[in-house]
């Protein structure tokens, strides 16, 4: 499990000239800061006096972004296995017509799967703006930088998610899963960045 | 040193009420994995035939892009050191009116020790930005994305950095400090989104 590497060792590897952990793995570890920024915002928020109203929303706070931080984690290592799926297919052998066909479809399910996992961390980013939202606007306000912190984090593995499966679409042939990845991609852009900005917008208007 | 604990329990703590490490340590660490990325790129473009004459930048980008990582992970402690220096400083003694202003003064150089390190981490950004431009330009394009992904973890660790001195500010009162500090995050929001908005072109025009 890649999270038990040492942040060192993780830059390292991400420096290196082996393909993983690369793009996917960096996106989902900001995922995960973002969620993670959450919980701390809301646990800072519940150990101040004066904000007793707001504690049953702050515990909801904290476990789904307890939640949303897990599953970026796992993505980590879900995105290097995808990428490593995917390069073992295509050292499969081509030494007949049969064999060439399974490859080629082998590979087909590979880049696919490569392309589920940036999906995947797309959808979660979604829920983890929308979670931000919440925390900007309930949070404490000595911690509001690191609720703005966790949208610039969730925007920044968001777009990452998006470029990691543009630049997978191209090698894939079945168009029906193309143009549902790409009409997903679009939309999701569209709603982050609405989304980012208005919470952005409410850091900007407590912070001042 | 934080960077020799595991991505689990960074993530852990970053998600705690504990204060550090949190969105200076998570800005920072954003910043140091988009180096980390344009180290990657320059490495798989060497391992590649055919890009012989991009060798000497590619080392190039190499050299500058691990020494701008470490530069980012030093950054990790140093937010969580410059943090816990202001929160030492708030349990200094007021038992009489010389340790009243004595205290002052510390929490002043606090604050303004604890908004120098997202000023450094604004300046590494914007020099990792320019790097990525590089990247993107030069790079090989099977790890295109990869460039991409770079650029918005600068950009997110940018403004994030930013967001860090936003909220110190306004309990600094050297003025000149203050004004200063604004000015250049003013300066660095317009250069890096030009920047950032033009490599993130580049990218795009290449993959497809």
């Amino acid at each position: 499990m890649m999270t038990t590497q040492s942040i060192a060792d993780f830059l390292e590897e991400l420096a290196s000239a082996t393909p993983t952990p690369g793009g996917g793995g960096a996106a989902a570890l900001m995922g995960a800061m973002g969620a993670g920024l959450i919980a701390m915002v809301a646990q800072v928020t519940v150990g101040k006096k004066g904000q007793d109203t707001q504690f049953p929303e702050m515990e909801r706070q904290i476990g789904e972004a307890d939640a949303l931080r897990r599953e970026f984690t796992t993505m980590i290592s879900a995105d290097a296995a995808a990428f490593d799926g995917l390069m073992s297919a295509f050292k499969l052998p081509k030494d007949s017509v049969e064999a060439i066909d399974r490859r080629a479809a082998i590979i087909q399910q590979g880049y696919q799967a490569a392309t589920e996992v940036p999906l995947s961390c797309i959808r979660a980013c979604l829920r983890g703006l929308a979670l931000a939202r919440r925390s900007a606007e309930q949070g404490h306000r000595n911690v509001l930088s690191d609720s703005g912190v966790a949208v610039h984090a969730l925007l920044a593995a968001l777009r990452s998610a998006i470029l990691n499966v543009q630049i997978n679409v191209p090698a894939i042939k079945d168009q029906a899963f193309v143009d549902a990845a790409l009409n997903e991609v679009r939309a999701a852009e569209e709603e982050a960045g609405a989304s980012a900005g208005m919470t952005l917008a409410v850091v900007m208007a407590r912070l001042s």
